[in-house]
């Protein structure tokens, strides 16, 4: 038996409210300490949610010698330095997405577990659903023939204010990193990386996309139409699909328990594959599996792939002109 | 009442087949003469179906002055040459899809038509089925917002042979005319013309797209992304979505009969939309309605419209290079 693996989180925004709910359905983990820039903040989240360590500031939980694992749950911009400070204080990373704000950031956060020799993983935790491995295993026992048709879109009409967190191109905002980073991950499990990326956007009044269209070609012939959006409230479908025929993963493909199996002539086969509590817990349990069995890198969601990821988005980002202010910082 | 509508068929293939099918549920037409280049063919197809003429050639069928429409139903090259010469034979004439093979020779045919004082429509038929009409009045009455966001594709992976008429340059071959061309009046019908396109395509051994993908971005910052494929059995869904929702129609996006709203927060709403036989019959319905009030041009399908459709089709054929033996000759 693996023993317990003892989590810390920092930060207590709504991701990590969410993590810690659903850590609940994993008994493979157990949340031993949070923490927040503010004392108040932390305290009343462990309070909240019987938390036993509450530290002031992301030093004192990297110094915290019975944490195994952090969830990192800062914001955009500041993964790439707490992922790379908990590491080099020899914790094992789970980095909430988007991983880094480009693949520069993320292959150094990358470099910092290896030269730490801990496991780190991009907490795309939609691909632990039992739907996403039903189309996985679907796509895999040759259901539709060789994947080459992809297209998958999420998107909200957000009301978050100018001035939110969604919209600031300090923190990383936009609809792309935000919610297109689902429908990459979808894309990229099923075709790998691109070759070439297309993309069109709406750039909003503070500089991020409000709604972005992909196209991205493969060396395969594969093609993937992707979007993401703020402003309107997409179906949120995912579909994959071959010379035999089309799996669909909606709707709200990003937490979605249905999968249909289309096939030409033959009646939709529907599946509903429910999940316990929000279905966070899942990359958790994955997460514990992997650090007891000694890896250093997920099979499910490898740092190659998000890195590969992270490429695809630097592309898009640099057609559509969504810069960052740490992208300023670079030059 | 409005008078009976006698529609001659010029051409005996498989979509001439189906229309006359279609027909028996549109008690306003009768299916009065049939024409083919051989007498055999036209005789065969006139007994099968209970027609009462069958002509050798489009002339005869031109000349027949018992016939008050006739639907062009011949090979995609040959539309543009027959269907100006039932115009200024001084019949009506519904032409089936794709119109013409490009945008100039789809105004000369509307030249035609308005020198003529007749009757013209471009045969998407897929436009007056219950489930495509209820796409439209849900967003007419606001449903969704304005619609700004939209994705629609309809592919299968053909097993028509290399020298068949779906991959021949010569015939105006190609996924993106004769698939295409659902999901791009789609498109049309709720965003207009777009002001750019982006597209590419997988070219097959004959010289036409096995597969297309296209962005279409519009001067009111709308997004459409649009797929047709003979490779892939795509799952050939359509959505349309503006800030409040978004509507879907599959499978089968092109003959529908399921229209699932869906708003965030709220459950879906599916309505099932059924039609009787192929619903080929529904838009002769509207023809004949059409022509006994007078009308040249339809207001569910209009001219105009077609010619932006194809204007659109112009565009992405110069991107991904599919090129018709007719484009040659009109240099």
């Amino acid at each position: 038996m693996s023993a317990l693996l003892r989590v810390g989180v920092a930060g207590t925004g709504r991701i990590a409210q969410a993590l810690v709910s659903g850590a609940a359905f994993a008994p493979e983990v157990r949340i031993v300490a949070v923490s927040s820039r503010h004392q108040a903040a932390a305290t009343e989240f462990a309070q909240r949610y019987g938390i036993g360590r509450a530290h002031q500031g992301a030093d004192r939980l990297a110094d915290d010698d019975d944490v195994d694992l952090v969830y990192v749950a800062s914001l955009n911009h500041l993964h790439h330095r707490d992922v790379c400070r908990f590491l080099d204080a020899g914790k094992h990373v789970l980095c909430e997405k988007p991983f880094a704000l480009d693949a520069a950031k993320a292959a150094e956060m990358i470099a910092a577990a290896e030269r730490n020799d801990r496991f780190l993983m991009d907490a795309l935790w939609s691909r632990f659903l039992p739907s996403w491995q039903r189309v996985r295993s679907l796509v895999d026992d040759g259901a539709i023939g060789a994947p080459r048709s992809l297209s998958a879109e999420l998107g909200f009409a957000s009301t978050d204010p100018p001035h939110g967190r969604l919209r600031d191109r300090g923190q990383g905002g936009g609809s792309l990193l935000d919610s297109g980073i689902y429908p990459h991950a979808f894309a990229s499990w099923f075709l790998g990386e691109p070759e070439r990326v297309h993309a069109v956007a709406d750039i909003g009044p503070t500089g991020v996309d409000d709604e972005t269209s992909c196209t991205l070609t493969y060396a395969s012939g594969a093609h993937a139409q992707i979007r993401s959006s703020f402003r309107d409230a997409l179906a949120s479908a995912a579909f994959v699909a071959g010379p035999d025929g089309a799996i669909e993963l909606s709707p709200r493909m990003h937490r979605s328990t249905r999968v249909v199996l289309r096939r030409l002539g033959r009646d939709d086969v529907v599946e509903t594959l429910p999940y316990e509590g929000n279905g966070l817990h899942l990359q958790l349990t994955h997460v514990a599996r992997c650090i007891a069995e000694g890896r250093r890198d997920s099979p499910v969601m490898p740092l190659a792939e998000t890195l590969g990821i992270l490429r695809t988005l630097d592309a898009i980002r640099a057609q559509i002109g969504l810069r960052y202010d740490t992208d300023a910082q670079d030059q």
